[in-house]
C-alpha cells in the first residue's frame, strides 16, 4: 500500500495534469516512501496528513473532457498499485499448520523466528543447500488457545519488526468459514501471509434517476492512510462475528447509520488481492456490501476516524479513480467493483473482462 | 449440456423429492442422453419438450421448509453441470492463428480436417510419436474474409459430424475486443473450442422491498433446451455487434421490450464456465444484464422462441435453481450470479467464496 506524504501539492499535481495528455491524465502524488525492500519493510504508512482538500477532489472530479470515460486505464493502475510484487513470492516459504497451508513467511524474517524454537518449528530442506523449506507450529501447541497466546508472545518480543500493533485479533484459517487453527494480531496478519478478511460497503442514493456516493475523508491523524479518501464504512473482520454484524457495528461507528437502516445493506460479492512488500503478504479478501440510503440522510462519523463525507456523483466519484491517487487503495477496487455491478464500467470499454477479473487478483478463498 | 428428456414425470420427482433428506432436496430428471463420449459427440439437445410445466415449478418453488436456504450445494451442482470434462482437457490441441491461441480442437476431431489440407494445417511433434501438436490455418488464408469463406466451405462439408448448424458467425477471437482472425459458424464453435460470447439478463421488478424475476418457458419446438426455463433475455453475440445493441435487439425479439426502456439495462459483470464433452469444448463468457421493470410491465415474446412468461418471488426463482434441473443449464449461472448481487446468497453462508468464484471457472477474457 502507499500513502501520498505530507509534501504533495495538489495544486501542482493538477497543473502537470491538465498539461499531459488526456488520454493519460493521472494525478500522481509524490510519495516520501520508495517501494519498500526487505531492509525497509518495517515502514508503515506515515501518520501526515494526505496534504489534498476536498476542494481539490471535487474539482479533478467534475472536470469534463478530461480523458476519456471508456478508458479503463486509470482504473488498471490502481488495481495494480494493490497487487505488487509478485515476482518476489519465490522469497516466501508455507507457513502450515496442522498440514493446510494458512500463510507465507518471508525466507528472511523466518531467520527473526528461530530464536523462538517452542512455538515456531522452522523446516529445512535436506537438499544439502540447507534452505528453508517450510515453517509451522511447535508439535506442542496443539488448541487454539495455546497457539494464539504463544505466537502473541513471540510478536510482542518482535518488538518494532512489526510495527503498528492494533491489539485487535484475526482468526487464521485455511479459507473463510473453515476450522480456525489459532488468533493472530491484526498488524501482524501480513508478516505471516495470512489471509485477511474486511466488509466494505458503499452508501448511495438514487436521485432522478441518478446515482450518487457518500464518500469520507479520512481523519488527518489515523494511524493508516490519513486523509485519504474511503467509500463510506469498512472494517476488518475479527474473530467471532459475523459479516452481517460487523458491517451493522461498522455502519454505526463509521457514518452514524442506526441498525434500521443498516439491517438493509445487501451483500453483493467480494474482491482480493496480493501485495508483497518487503517481508509482508497481504492476502485480502473483501466482503463487498451497498446500501442505498435515503436521499436526506447526512452520515456522521462516531469513532474520530473519519473528518467529514461529501455526497458526490458517481461519475465523478468514477474521475477521482481514474485521474488521481486521492483513494486509500483498497477502496478503489471496491469502487471499481460498485461501477461494473451498477453499469458505469461497460462490456463496450476495450480491457473489461480483463479489469473485472482483476479485481480477485488474490487468493479469494 | 443436458437437456430433460420426454420421459421426464414431473411429478415422480417431485414424490421423490419429498421422501429425501431436506438437506440434500435435489429433483433430478432422468436423462435420456448419457454423458457424451467421442463416439456419440454429435449429440444435440433433443427437440422434445421438457415434461414439466409451469405448475410443478411453481410447486417447488413456494414450498417452505424443504432445505436449508443457506445450504447451497444445489447452486454448486448446477455450476458442475455447466463445467464438465476438465479432466479430459488433455485430449485436446491448440488452435493457433496469428500465433495466438484462439481454441482448442479433440485430436479425434483433427483427424477429420486433415482431408483439407488446404485450409488447416496439422502440425505433428518431432518427438517419434508424430502425435498432433497443435493445429493452424494454411499459410495462404491471410484475409479474416478468405479464412471465413474457407472454413465455412470445410464446416459444410463435414456435414452431420457439426449438427444443428444457425447460420449465425460467431468473430474468432484470442479474447474479447482484439482482433477477429475470422468468423465461424455458431454451431462449429465448440468443435474448434473458439470462446462464444453472449449477453444476458434478468428483467426484475420490486414491489414493497420485495424483488420478482420474470422466468420464461422456452417454445416446446426450440431447437435446443426446449421447454426449460429461462430468464428473461438472452442472446449470442454475433460479428458486428456491440453488447448494448444486442441486448436491446433481444429485449424486443424475445420480450416485447421497447427501446425506451431496454437502453435502461445495465451491464453487471461477467460469468464464464468450459465444458468438455466429446469433441466438443464450451468456452462461453456470458455478459450479465439487470433491467429493473416497471411493476405493472408484461413481457411478449414476439419471435416463437419463449411459449410463456410467469413473474416469480427471487426466492421462489432461487428455490427452483437449488431443487431441480429446470432451467437451462447456463441460466442457473446467470441468475446465482444474480442471487450474489443482489444480497440473496450472503457471507455467512457457508461455501459463499468458492460458489462466487465458481461462476467464472471458465476462462473469462
Amino acid at each position: 500500500m502507499v500513502a501520498i506524504a505530507t509534501s504533495f501539492s495538489a495544486a501542482a499535481a493538477v497543473a502537470v495534469a491538465r498539461r499531459s495528455s488526456p488520454a493519460h491524465l493521472q494525478l500522481v502524488a509524490r510519495r516520501r516512501l520508495p517501494f519498500c525492500t526487505a531492509a525497509s519493510s518495517s515502514t508503515v504508512p506515515p501518520a501526515a496528513a494526505a496534504g489534498f482538500g476536498w476542494a481539490d477532489a471535487l474539482r479533478v472530479a467534475s472536470e469534463f473532457g478530461v480523458g476519456d470515460e471508456s478508458d479503463l486505464s486509470g482504473y488498471f493502475q490502481k488495481v495494480d498499485i494493490c497487487n505488487r510484487g509478485m515476482g518476489n513470492k519465490g522469497e516466501f516459504v508455507e507457513f502450515m499448520v496442522e498440514d493446510q497451508v494458512v500463510g507465507y513467511i518471508h525466507k528472511g524474517f523466518t531467520e527473526h523466528l528461530r530464536d523462538f524454537h517452542d512455538v515456531f518449528t522452522i523446516v529445512s530442506g535436506s537438499n544439502g543447500k540447507n534452505s528453508v523449506e517450510h515453517v509451522t507450529l511447535h508439535s506442542s501447541l496443539r488448541t487454539p488457545e495455546d497457539r494464539t497466546i504463544a505466537i502473541g508472545d513471540v510478536i510482542k518480543g518482535l518488538g518494532e519488526l512489526i510495527p503498528g500493533i492494533r491489539n485487535e485479533l484475526y482468526p487464521v484459517t485455511s479459507s473463510y468459514g473453515m476450522p480456525v487453527y489459532f488468533s493472530l494480531e491484526r498488524a501482524a496478519a501480513p508478516y505471516f501471509g495470512i489471509k485477511a478478511y474486511g466488509v466494505h460497503m458503499n452508501g448511495y442514493i438514487e436521485k432522478h434517476g441518478e446515482k450518487s456516493l457518500w464518500i469520507g475523508k479520512r481523519s488527518d491523524v489515523k494511524q493508516t492512510y490519513p486523509g485519504m479518501l474511503d467509500h463510506l464504512v469498512a472494517g476488518g473482520l475479527p474473530y467471532g462475528i459475523s459479516c452481517k454484524e460487523n458491517i451493522i457495528k461498522e455502519c454505526e461507528e463509521e457514518a452514524g447509520i442506526p441498525r434500521s437502516m443498516s439491517t438493509n445493506a445487501t451483500s453483493v460479492g467480494a474482491i482480493s488481492y496480493m501485495d508483497i512488500n518487503g517481508f509482508r503478504y497481504k492476502r485480502d479478501v473483501l466482503f463487498c456490501y451497498d446500501l442505498r440510503l435515503p436521499v436526506d440522510f447526512v452520515p456522521n462519523n462516531e469513532d474520530g476516524e473519519v473528518d467529514s463525507f461529501r455526497l458526490i456523483p458517481v461519475p465523478h466519484a468514477a474521475n477521482i479513480i481514474r485521474r488521481t491517487d486521492f483513494f486509500k487503495p483498497n477502496c478503489n477496487l471496491v469502487i471499481i467493483d460498485f461501477l461494473f455491478r451498477h453499469g458505469y464500467i461497460n462490456p463496450d470499454c476495450n480491457g473489461y473482462l480483463k479489469l473485472l477479473t482483476s479485481l480477485r487478483s488474490g487468493d479469494c478463498s
